[in-house]
């Protein structure tokens, strides 16, 4: 990735870095009620300081493939980002993947407590459609229709949270590929392939193109969960900012475990490649995405 | 309350009903991807066999008082109890509020595990959103987004989640008058308030009449919380269907606490005074809706 290439991605991390503190300040949530103050700060420590920002970062650039770039994208991009910050909220409770550390930092059950943790995630997932459902989205009010059923389904029993479902009883069971490639496309999967495809909706793209960006955000979010795996295999806790090795302490059966570390390097060659020709009509409009693949695929933490 | 009243209110609780299940049917769900049937078997748990479906069966009888009646409002009444039941789910977690019996049965935790109620919660919770986006709830798509929105407010920090931890932090500690009103007006209050609401908003009501029901639903949560502070002191488990006494035993201040049960029953009058004036200009068709505040009044369960 050049150097050119990276400040742009750092810039649209920050913007929506901005934003959802932005959206989670007492200021954005004032009204008749009181915001319960040690709530409100359970749920910014679970949305701010995120890092890449992946996910609405490939919102953001799907829309500018087709020519969208303001802060009604960003809008959409940081209503996605909430539901993923809850989710991260939620996984990391001691019930579910019992994880104290997040970025390096204490985990929301660890700095607040689990009723506070529990009650922030559920507040960032509502807030999420509170946030999507915004005039500034979309002059088209059927056009944020559409984003926030698209968002829910890809979040919940049939995507994410479904996903989530199967990997914890995927613990101590052997799987066999096709049930880890079905709990990966849920649990990751889905709201990667939504991010893709959102942003190209948001732009008025042609269903074409939505088909298109959609298959590309499913083959990164493969890519991502492969690339996943091998650093939970290989990667120092200090790199990673969380612990490492979880899969196999767990008994969670991987497709790295399945395959070793050389079959799954091939494997997300051949994945970017794909992904790079599902982006070559696009052509040189497409090098933030492609780079961005690039980046999943070879990603060190 | 009339028999025939009585008749007419199951008959709006069996169709909720009808309508969660179909809702949380792995027939409804289906698409490209997979529901875990333990993560639906724990949803279904914790959103039927549901009792008097109050939420709900105001979104009918407030739509009703307006003029409209058909499965667009019970789809958006259900999206509501979605969120009710969502909520039920999380509060009854051993993080929160840790009980082990919901209308005589096991608790969503008890009855499968923890990770399994906190993911239910969650896809309840996303679902809502999906079902009331749908087309059926109004032809016009920017009521849809505003019942969207104003659901997402009402279920959020400044409504019910912020009031559960007003709640949970309110244990062990003393609490004024003032203090113990807002939590109730957020925990309980906003979704009851709601529910008025958003059935004058479905059947495009004025905005005058869409605030005069906002100010009977504002009543009614008030009594509906009075009365249920009142059981929780006076009434046995085995009529509740849960554990009574919970509020002493946890410390939790509460009206009834302050008050005492004779001035908590006077304010009930008073309640239900102001209600009924409220509706006095729909005259003989505001009947159902009277007799509902009536029963949030009196009830003994």
């Amino acid at each position: 990735m050049t150097f050119e290439l990276q400040q742009h991605l750092a810039v649209q991390a920050g913007n929506v870095e901005t934003v959802l503190d932005r959206l989670t300040s007492a200021a954005a949530l004032s009204g008749e009620t009181v915001r319960p103050p040690r709530l409100l700060a359970a749920m910014r420590h679970g949305a701010l300081n995120g890092g890449k920002r992946l996910r609405p970062v490939l919102v953001l650039e799907a829309a500018r493939l087709f020519g969208r770039d303001d802060a009604g994208v960003l809008q959409a991009a940081c209503a996605l980002e909430l539901v993923h910050c809850y989710s991260l909220v939620h996984d990391d409770l001691p019930a579910m993947d019992d994880d104290d550390l997040r970025r390096g930092q204490p985990t929301v059950h660890k700095a607040y407590d689990e009723a506070a943790a529990i009650l922030a995630g559920d507040a960032l997932l509502t807030l999420a459609f509170d946030v999507l459902c915004e005039d500034i989205v979309h002059a088209d009010p059927a056009v944020r229709l559409r984003l926030c059923r698209e968002l829910s389904r890809a979040a919940g029993i049939g995507g994410m949270a479904g996903g989530q479902m199967l990997d914890l009883d995927s613990e101590h069971r052997a799987r066999s590929e096709a049930e880890i490639r079905q709990l990966q496309s849920m649990k990751t999967g889905a709201l990667l392939r939504h991010a893709c495809r959102a942003g190209a909706i948001l732009a008025d793209a042609p269903e074409t193109d939505v088909d298109r960006l959609t298959r590309f955000g499913e083959l990164i979010g493969l890519a991502f969960q492969l690339a996943d795996d091998l650093l939970d295999v290989e990667a120092s806790p200090e790199t990673m900012g969380k612990a490492t090795g979880k899969d196999a302490e767990a008994g969670k059966a991987t497709l790295v475990g399945l395959w070793g570390a050389g079959k799954t390097r091939q494997e997300l060659a051949r994945l970017l490649q794909e992904a790079e020709t599902l982006l070559k009509p696009y052509g040189a409009k497409a090098r933030t995405l492609t780079a961005i693949a690039e980046f999943i695929v070879s990603r060190t933490n």
